[in-house]
Parts: C-alpha cells; sequence; structure tokens
C-alpha cells in the first residue's frame, strides 16, 4: 500500500522530525511512505487568502493521483484503531493501493477540500498543533498496519 | 496551579522526552509541573496482577494528596480544548491549587482507580502508546493554559 501524508510546512521541532522519522522507518515493512510537504502560506494578512492558497495546493494534489483521500478533520468519523485497520484492509481488498492523508494548516482546509475527500476522520475534539499532528498520524497509521499483520505494538 | 502528571515507567524514547521537555519549559510561567513516574509491571505473568500493581501505586499517589484527580480514560468526557480551559479556571477560582493527571500504563487502570478519580476525560477513541500519550497530554496542558493566559499559540 502507498500511503501519502499531504500536510503544511516545514516541521521546525526537532523531536517531531526525531518521532516521525522513528515510524517511518518502522512502518517500511507494511508500507511505501511520502510525506508531501506543501507551501505554508500563514503570513498572509487574511486567514482566508491563507486556507484558500493552502487548500489549492492539496487539491492540486488529490487530482493528480487515484488515491483514496482520508481529511483529517474535527468534524469527521470516530473509529477506534482496530476499526480503522479493518477499513483499511477493506480498501486494499477493493483494489485500492494509495491512500492520502490530508492534515490542514494551522487555520484548516476550504470547503472544497472537504467535499473532495472520500472520508473525512476525527481524531480528538482538542486542538493539536497541526505538525504534532503529523507524528501523531504516523504513529496511528503504523499501528493500524502492525493489527494488520499480526504485530505486537504495545499501548 | 500545581500539576502532576501520574505516570506509569520511565520513557524510552529520546524524541518523546526531548517533546516533554519543550513543553516543560513552556509551562513554567503558568505552573508548577511535576512528573511522577511510577513502577511498570508489564512483565508480570498475569495482566490482571500487572494492573493491580500499578494501580495500587497510583492510588497511593491519589490518597496522598488534596488534588482533583483527572484519569485519561477512553469512556471519560469529550471536551474541547477551550472547554478544559474552562473547566480548569473555574477549578481555581473553587480554590482548587493542584490536580492530578493519571495516565494508566499499557494495560489501563483497576475499577477502584476509575472509581476513585473526581474525572475522567477522553483524549481519543484511538489507542496510543502510554508514553506518547506523556507528550500528548502535555502538548494540551500547555494549551489550556495558554488560552486562558491569552498567549498566542499555533494550531
Amino acid at each position: 500500500m502507498n500511503i501519502n501524508i499531504i500536510c503544511i510546512g516545514k516541521i521546525k521541532d526537532k523531536y517531531i522530525n526525531d518521532g516521525i522519522a522513528e515510524f517511518s522507518k518502522r512502518m517500511t515493512s507494511f508500507v511505501s511512505l511520502n510525506i508531501i510537504e506543501l507551501k505554508e502560506y500563514n503570513k498572509e494578512d487574511n486567514i482566508n487568502i491563507s486556507i484558500e492558497k493552502e487548500s489549492l495546493e492539496i487539491l492540486k494534489q488529490i487530482s493528480k493521483s487515484n488515491s483514496y483521500n482520508i481529511l483529517l478533520d474535527l468534524e469527521g468519523k470516530e473509529i477506534n484503531s482496530e476499526n480503522m485497520s479493518k477499513y483499511i484492509e477493506n480498501l486494499k481488498n477493493i483494489g485500492i493501493s494509495s491512500i492520502n492523508f490530508i492534515i490542514g494548516g494551522s487555520n484548516g482546509v476550504s470547503k472544497n477540500v472537504k467535499n473532495s475527500v472520500d472520508m473525512k476522520l476525527k481524531f480528538s475534539h482538542f486542538t493539536f498543533p497541526h505538525q504534532l499532528m503529523r507524528l501523531i498520524l504516523l504513529e496511528q497509521v503504523y499501528r493500524w498496519f502492525a493489527i494488520s499483520n499480526n504485530i505486537k505494538y504495545h499501548k
């Protein structure tokens, strides 16, 4: 399975990069991982312009590939780790070979992005920095594949 | 406000320790933070014995102090970051000067612990490693105090 993480901006904190590197390495036996960092536009005066510009870049990535698109969204579906593992297994079984996980920037994404994805997934009702969210997502992706591959992995 | 993180075992991953150090440092202007690492008993043959032994240590910590006890629990309350910030402000206003946040070990905690706390708080329907959970919790504690202190802090 190809897993693409579509996200905004470069990671500034070393500890986040180190954590991402750790899970990226562990994942290599299950998936082909690709982290696509798009330009961050948070320097714009108007937040809506930032959102539109970043969302446009996300939409370009979505339309480029024939992937299944999952947006991390506060209003998304709540699924536990075991069921998310099964969900991805099902996608594989119906012939999907590539999944895009999309993490919006600090101001979120446009309605257009929300309407263009195949699934919206809620991680928490708490707000996290989008950069830390990248690490949290990678841990879960690793967990989902560890479950379906019967790899013992701690809680 | 005194914030005590009651948790199980030493952190093994450097990136988690680095992240915890980062938020601990940022928090010093708002709170007096104390991380209480209890012994991990996951080497026991019987999972229930591990849970009971770790839970006993947690209960000792709870009974020691006059703190408000919040357990991280999959069946806990779902509150967003803004409301959690207000919740803590309210605790302060009614004279509470110390909060214990309790993160169980990889096998969870006993019913006795669940019944002894003042509040159960849900972070996510996903399962996270309890060590990574410590970093995720510290980020949120920082966020809640940043909100109530009007500190600009990114999403």
